[in-house]
């Protein structure tokens, strides 16, 4: 069956949330949200383009870092309101440079940070 | 830091986007949402607990279908506004009794089922 980008299941803001998972290791990097549109210009160009919404814009990953997502294959879940991009990631994937955004784990009822940023 | 699930961002409706990852294989198993009751549940009884926004109820996941998961650790994302949760999964994730909810893969404009369901 053909794709098409109209038929997921998108929020009152025109939005679907996307989890970017390397494709080599497995690791979760990062969770960003799509409209039609960026779920269109990411199968098109290749290059993982998400919907920013503090900026109201599209916003190509690693445009200005230089900290790409290479699209290496689209899912979509059984309610087709969630997508899972395999990706290559350049760099780290956090604006605080580490390698994946979900660096903090709650053990003991404590917060602990388990990944540094990168140098 | 003690952690204090007051203290994550929730969207409009109290709900925070979960992605539960098996902690053993890193598979992408699923996307559901917790509220605030719901996150301090999960990490109480060791069993994931999600708000069903269907049913408008908490949703020990498994507590029908013997589908548990068990948790094994909650990340929180740098903005605090997405969770990743590793479980331990018993059966099938997916209520098409697949292992996952992301079953489909776009591959040349087409979608493509690369999962089957469990017997």
């Amino acid at each position: 069956m053909q794709f098409d980008e109209s038929s997921l299941t998108y929020n009152d803001q025109g939005l679907i949330p996307a989890i970017a998972q390397e494709a080599d290791t497995g690791e979760v990097l990062m969770l960003a949200w799509m409209n039609a549109e960026a779920v269109r210009r990411s199968l098109e160009t290749g290059r993982v383009t998400y919907w920013s919404r503090s900026r109201q814009a599209f916003w190509v990953k690693g445009e200005t870092s230089g900290h790409v997502q290479e699209l290496i294959e689209l899912r979509v879940d059984c309610d087709r309101d969630c997508l899972l991009v395999l990706v290559r990631q350049s760099g780290p994937a956090c604006h605080t440079n580490r390698r994946s955004c979900f660096y903090t784990a709650i053990r003991d009822g404590d917060e602990i940070q388990i990944m540094s940023p990168e140098v």
